[in-house]
């Protein structure tokens, strides 16, 4: 399927649903595209261009209806669609992220985590169960799961992603510091966070 | 100061760096910029074009030398220059992150954690100290510190910017899914990582 929204749109847009998240909970009812250009320190035209990407009706003379603008973003970017996922590495990063609730939020559901470390096989994290990466394939054999995400440490990190292949996972959320080799089919998100620190910290002096 | 990259470059930067390391762990004297372009599926001109930024003399008629590009890259972004940081929320995130050993590599070293939870306060994760929130004040008149990362509960985060703020931060890294507002002089890296995650499963169905 073609992208008919970019990726900087998509970054952005998360960051308004964030915005009209804290709206709500504060029980303001409108909001303008100058608030919200305001917070995220940007010009109030690109906000205004991005909304009318979305197929959002509910604008009035007093600024966007925010409950409405929130729901035309998560039908836009597909909050609503579930999607599975497991975590393989139940370490530090990988227990983090199976603790953190709001990912469902956004139609993201971890399902379990995978370890080789027998001292973590057979727990539990968040009601997910740690299973023995050994029964993967098993696994996959009786449940659906689009996505890997990947926290190992970084010297397992290919090798981990050669086996994930072979079960035929087709996207893998990187979150080690190793660059994957993988076939044209598999699509591999890096979630390069020392990328972004010195992008951020990059005229710090 | 005037960045002279433009934050996609620096983010392809350190993916390279990533692939140099690898290299060199595998005992690899020499790479090529197919080889880069590869991994990273993305085009052979573009790694060209990328390199040819850096002040990178490494270059022979087998390819790239790999542990020159790998300083080139270093220097260029900055790698050597310390930059300090302290944990704010020393909840799973946050717990994660301090044991995190390879953001050291890239120059950043956290020094501490701050939390106001009593039960943790005193403790230590990975050899860095859990401080009481309320000496933080009195703790940056002693110790300079350039980023705070934000790794509190998201419903804390703006009351907890706020006080940073006060503290005179320049730098915050914004790992909470909340949009915080502060004055202009502060700058803010929101690390957004549903807009990642959605940007990268756009087009799963």
């Amino acid at each position: 399927m073609k992208k008919q929204i970019s990726d900087k749109v998509i970054n952005r847009l998360t960051l308004y649903h964030c915005i009209l998240q804290d709206f709500i909970s504060k029980g303001n009812e409108y909001i303008s595209s100058g608030q919200i250009a305001g917070l995220l320190k940007i010009d109030d035209s690109q906000v205004r261009k991005d909304i009318n990407l979305l197929n959002n009706s509910g604008k009035s003379r007093v600024g966007y209806i925010v409950k409405e603008l929130k729901k035309s973003i998560e039908t836009t970017l597909g909050f609503e669609k579930n999607k599975r996922a497991y975590i393989i590495g139940a370490g530090n990063l990988g227990m983090a992220l199976a603790k953190y609730d709001n990912f469902s939020n956004y139609g993201l559901n971890i399902i379990c985590l995978f370890d080789n470390d027998e001292t973590k096989i057979g727990k539990e994290v968040n009601n997910k169960k740690i299973l023995d990466i050994k029964e993967l394939p098993v696994y996959l054999w009786q449940h659906y799961i689009d996505i890997a995400i990947l926290t190992v440490p970084a010297q397992y990190a290919q090798t981990t992603a050669d086996f994930l292949v072979k079960t035929g996972i087709k996207y893998i959320w990187n979150f080690t510091p190793a660059v994957l080799n993988v076939p044209d089919n598999v699509q591999v998100w890096n979630e390069n966070l020392m990328g972004n620190f010195l992008q951020f910290t990059y005229d710090l002096n």
